[in-house]
């Protein structure tokens, strides 16, 4: 299997793997599973990941951590937004 | 800041952000909060990406998904040991 269609594969499948919670937190408005320490490790994580990608020029980072970073930002808005119910 | 620097820092990030979460998992003997679908989804795509690493000899990648597959493996098992409880 070529590099690029490997690299391709693993992005859908991880990044795929945050849209059912990602779709269920926007739904209930409700983020009280994602605790705040997490959220931020992975968001700035993954914005590293996806600068790095950029820098070395490689599609599956940039593509898999370009779309996780928007799953984290609707995760990390709603439980700001919605702290108090 | 040097690429593999700024790739390491976000594998640290990445991987310490459910450090936490494995540890509350082996300790209280309950993965719960982990959907079948999730694991099983994150543990093939972290897999991938762990080969796509290895292929493209990405140190990086290498750390973070080595690391990884290996708390998705602990919440895995205890997921399974302790379905029952």
């Amino acid at each position: 299997m070529d590099n690029q269609i490997l690299g391709l594969l693993a992005a859908i499948l991880t990044t795929s793997a945050y849209l059912p919670q990602t779709y269920k937190v926007a739904k209930t408005k409700s983020a009280k599973d994602f605790s705040w320490m997490w959220l931020i490790f992975m968001w700035i994580g993954i914005f590293l990941w996806f600068i790095y990608g950029l820098r070395i020029n490689n599609l599956p980072l940039i593509l898999a951590n370009g779309i996780s970073i928007i799953s984290l930002t609707i995760i990390g808005v709603v439980k700001y937004v919605y702290r108090q119910s």
